[in-house]
């Protein structure tokens, strides 16, 4: 998983040599859209079935599961790489506990990978050249895992190569305003070299930031405070506990946005037109290169950084695995996760498809034995190239757009699916609230005798809910991780589900050896999941969200809950921005309005449901409500309401750089507004997305109101 | 109906005075989606209902309709196109023939009209500014109804007021290729006033041409050659035959795009953000007047021109009606004709209108007595402000995108339904043929005894189809009536009907009236539709095809006849555009394969479909093909394909500037990329274009194959 953003586009991805199988061309004997013989257009969730599938979900399994995915380095495309799709796909193809079909298609993308050659180097040079110098050029092999020819060294991908020399200034997070700051300060920047630390804001935004102030190159550290709670010793640090080592590096892509950079909006096919990579927007303008802190705190005077990275063209593949719906085969619930890591990757990503595999051997074992087969179809899938910018899922978006947003009832992320073992973590929109609700509240929590994982949830997070009072908070969804192109680019229902942190333990940004050759599967058997616990957990919350979404009559998605995220935003959009919006005589009227109405239109839906639930509801009728509970979230999308702003069409989730918790377009132009010179043109855009929000708004609604009304 | 447009945006539409209830709130009691008590969900097609309704279309009840629909000018927004949205609202309420529920919600929206106080004027001055001739500044009253306060006196709507003055030059029809031709010869167009003739190009567009020459003023005038196969006296004209007469004068809208200039992409609700009218961009750049071709003969030397036209906010009414389905009431057949017109407009729109009254009464009769309620809802709408731009149905498409976009089967436009009454002339997009030939070939054609209309069209037009041999041909959809939005805006298959001419009759361009103050009952009744028997036609034509989308199991929409017209555009690229292309190593390779797919994917899908009519097939199996049917149109939407084309997101059906008749991104890409020096930008351009095309048919391709597949 990515670190979190909430902005921006630093987010990565991995790919696999693939196969080169077009998806979409799954071998199906003919007639197979038929429900099977017998099949009751009535089947529902079956709870024996379902408690049946969280108790056969083994720990141990798991365990086994991480070992071997993270026995070796599998960055994107490499041979290991692909190794793990052929494991996933013979996983997938078993006789006992496969699934109905598994492909691995591939796609052509572009990658950036450091010159093995000349190796990336960072070095402290006096006035006549001589090196005085020199920083690591790959991390301290502490437990034989870090020394393997296919442990790439640290670099910041997709940074352009060049060999800056200059002055080192140190640059905090390398924010524009902490450039700004040090420009007040009188400090010259033209030429220097910055050294920032990660956090504040994206990866690549660094350079960007640098970049217009003069700066020539630009380093990238980890800072022990940010992620080691302070502490930076060798015997402080792995593999003596679960924090970073001196030496240890943060690796990641650097571009800004997500996607095969060549082929936007295109799946990068190889017959697909692509972008000259010359002219490519979206990569760092400068050289870059992330250190250690070991380095960092050596660094001084005039520094040296030769960057070699190169671009290259690579096969990446996605898996795909179907169990196909006994009712509703054109119904689907997708679940997955990315697949490549930068090192061996046990954490990051290999934790989430322990589980998915796991997930999917109790699930085929049922299905082989002819026990169950879901009421709708689920898809589950491996992604490639996530850690290089959410690659694989994207272009799998751009391939099949129409048939996914038609069809798709909701997106499962389950990347990280342990950061730490203290209580679940959710990400999702509203409609995906209640089920995940339901399904943690039957889950004793791992370790807490009798408490299920919803009650240990709302110790560490809550919020006070207007409708159900004190709640576990459910995060809203960035661009971290391969939901991104579900929710923002085809409007679907998505969620990411882990277990994380307790917070009063550590402020470590993300777990310490996140994009780093220590993040092994003797660190997380030893630190961060000993038992594997929490790794069960998380399958059994999310195999119990994936149950209930492919297998209930009606679907649990509950379109009410978005009315109080409507209700919220707005009100912090009266309370921040309604002064300054009447000074400027626009009116929040409409949208109090368009509020209102969506949240008598949800109710009444909710009313119906009900109804019908204590009927004996013809499936036609059951199927009219489900396509409205399913296409809600596809209302809110307005392809031409941020056109700037790459896959971003979702007119609630996408990014807002505006301080005030609201609507984004809304947020963003008022600050906009406020910060420019351009006076009424400006005021006007803020008009213009008030008005593309409240018909959004409103024809939500009218999607919820009764289907024969006008 | 607009005169015929393949590209470019001369549209027209009016607007009524509203009644303000926002669109989307029919009363309709609480569970009232539920199928009615005892219907069967596998309801079909019942046939003698269908040929009942065939018998009740009543031709002497049209024309009784058609008289009071044109007994008085209704131009958009008018006291009296108000009332007749009344008369309509009071039909589709009338208890014994009415709908379930009927509203008339409004739209505020930027209308163009000559001033009152200050007429515009055409005058030929001489070299001191004497009035030496003055146009005529209205028809000649020849029937009574051309005096009226009522009749709008002739001018261009959207032209802006001015008062040029200079030499005249003759431009013929106002093209681009017109206006280099004179400069070729030496002709100063600076300061000139260009008089045209209607037809070659769109009516803005002559504007837009003259005004990059300098001219300062445009005229557009009816050439009897164009118009009245060359006949031009009194006694040759209206009231004497149907020929236009010297001093008529054809109306229109000169704005370029279609819908609410000040809303674009927004429904023009009160509170809706509106662009300056001062900034709008699509109005005619310089004063343009219309005239009558009694004074374009005599206009010589210095002309002046006095154009008043004022923009004004009006309020328009579109009249809904809706019948709920009895089994299926979220799939929608929409049906639907503008009701403003210039004049009197008995043939443009009321020959529809007489017609969509007809049928809705027949219906409407049928629901009340209880004898029937069609399977899924049928919509009909009468829309405003068609002739100033397809207003009140694209601000429709606007306010309700989600819910059509997911629901609409269909949509059927008849506009002017009898343009003469020689055979039946239909345009759609393929999935519309073959339930317009079923229609077709069941309903005899007027006056000619034993033959079908199916029969007498195929005399008329045909083409030879490498599926069915000898067919008659349908048209392509371009942007001259209200379909427009539905099938380029929203991606929905649509289609228009109506009855024509024999074109060895009559060359003339459109019916001669064609907005002029002499389209009345009386030329109707006399000259165009003795007897009303071509209107029972078009009645029963789309009435058959209304039912057979309404109340079909499976719906008749034939997704293999789009696999032809795929096929046609590709071997045209092959034949016209293959060499170019190869120079520049641009391969249609993937296109090929991509069309092949499609053809292989709708096959197997039709096969699927006969095996489950011969089945008993539950209704889910049914419901589900119906999805992948009615979705597939949707499929070829891109709303990021030709971001300047405004609305247009079609990638099949996009306006063709390239004279290959082929897929039109790829075909204007070409024709740009040869006509300038824009070298490899422009040929890059070409290769995005096939890119988005090939993903485009790819994606279909995906969504006709079985549902799980992936």
């Amino acid at each position: 998983m990515q670190w979190v953003k909430v902005l921006g586009g630093l987010v990565g991805a991995s790919a696999l040599l693939g196969l080169g199988i077009i998806l979409g061309h799954f071998a199906i004997p003919k007639g197979a859209d038929a429900p099977a013989p017998g099949v009751s257009v009535s089947q529902d969730l079956d709870l024996e079935i379902l408690e049946s599938v969280m108790k056969q979900l083994d720990a141990s399994k798991i365990r086994e599961n991480l070992r071997e995915l993270s026995r070796e380095p599998h960055l994107a495309s490499s041979p290991r790489d692909e190794a793990l799709a052929q494991l996933l796909l013979q996983r997938w193809r078993d006789p006992e506990s496969g699934l109905d079909a598994a492909e691995a298609p591939t796609y052509e993308v572009l990658l950036s990978f450091p010159s093995r050659e000349q190796p990336n180097r960072v070095a402290v040079v006096g006035p006549t050249g001589t090196v005085l110098f020199s920083c690591r050029q790959s991390e301290q092999n502490l437990t034989g895992e870090q020394g393997g020819p296919d442990v790439v060294p640290p670099y910041a991908a997709y940074a352009p190569p060049g060999t800056p020399q200059g002055l080192l200034v140190y640059a905090n997070r390398g924010t524009e305003e902490d450039f700004m700051e040090l420009q007040t300060q009188g400090i010259r920047l033209e030429g220097t070299i910055a050294l920032t630390r990660y956090g504040g804001t994206g990866r690549g935004a660094k350079a960007v930031n640098a970049a217009k102030h003069g700066v020539a190159g630009v380093l990238v550290y980890t800072d022990p405070a940010d992620i080691n709670d302070g502490h930076s010793s060798a015997s402080q640090t792995f593999p003596n506990s679960w924090r970073l080592p001196p030496s240890g590096v943060e690796r990641g892509s650097y571009y800004e946005y997500f996607g095969d950079p060549l082929t936007p909006y295109l799946p990068a096919n190889p017959s697909s037109f692509r972008l000259n990579p010359d002219t490519v927007p979206g990569f760092p303008p400068i050289p870059t290169q992330p250190i250690g802190f070991e380095d960092a705190k050596i660094l001084l005077c005039q520094v040296n950084v030769s960057v070699h990275n190169r671009l290259e063209l690579r096969n990446s593949s996605n898996v795909l695995g179907i169990i196909r719906g006994a009712v509703e085969p054109d119904r689907y619930v997708l679940y997955g996760n990315h697949r490549d890591s930068w090192v061996h990757g046990a954490v990051d990503p290999s934790s989430g498809t322990a589980v998915l595999l796991e997930l999917s051997r109790v699930l085929g074992t049922l299905l082989k034995k002819g026990t169950w087969r879901p009421r709708r179809s689920i898809v589950f899938a491996s992604w490639g190239a996530e850690e290089f910018g959410l690659i694989g899922s994207t272009e799998f978006t751009e391939e099949f757009f129409s048939k996914l947003q038609e069809r798709t009832v909701a997106y499962i992320n389950v990347d990280i699916s342990v950061f730490a073992n203290a209580t679940l973590r959710a990400q999702g929109t509203p409609p995906v609230q209640s089920v995940i609700f339901s399904a943690a509240k039957q889950i004793p929590a791992p370790g807490l005798d009798g408490l299920s994982i919803y009650d240990n949830w709302i110790r560490y997070f809550n919020r006070s809910s207007t409708a159900y009072g004190l709640v576990p908070s459910l995060g809203s969804l960035g661009a971290g991780s391969d939901y991104a192109p579900f929710i923002h680019f085809l409007g679907i229902s998505s969620m990411d589900i882990a277990y994380t942190y307790d917070r009063s333990k550590t402020s470590a940004r993300i777990y310490p050896t996140y994009h780093t050759a220590f993040d092994t599967f003797g660190y997380v058997d030893k630190f961060v999941d000993p038992g594997f616990s929490s790794h069960q957990a998380v399958a059994r919350t999310a195999g119990s969200v994936l149950l209930r979404l492919s297998d209930s009559l009606f679907l649990p998605l509950n379109v009410s809950d978005y009315g109080e995220t409507l209700r919220n935003f707005l009100q912090a959009a009266q309370r921040d921005l309604g002064v300054l919006l009447e000074q400027h005589s626009i009116s929040l009227g409409p949208l109090v309005t368009a509020v209102e109405k969506f949240e008598g239109a949800a109710a009444a839906l909710g009313q119906r449901v009900s109804a019908l639930q204590k009927d004996t509801p013809d499936p036609l009728q059951v199927r009219m409500l489900n396509d409205q509970l399913m296409l809600l979230e596809r209302t809110f999308l307005n392809p031409r309401a941020f056109p700037e702003e790459r896959y971003y069409s979702h007119v609630l989730w996408a990014p807002r750089t505006g301080s005030v918790a609201t609507f984004p377009g809304l947020a963003n132009a008022c600050s906009r507004a406020m910060n420019t010179s351009l006076g009424s043109a400006a005021w006007a855009e803020v008009q213009r997305q008030l008005s593309i929000l409240v018909v959004a708004l409103e024809g939500a609604a009218a999607t919820l109101r009764p289907v024969a009304d006008l």
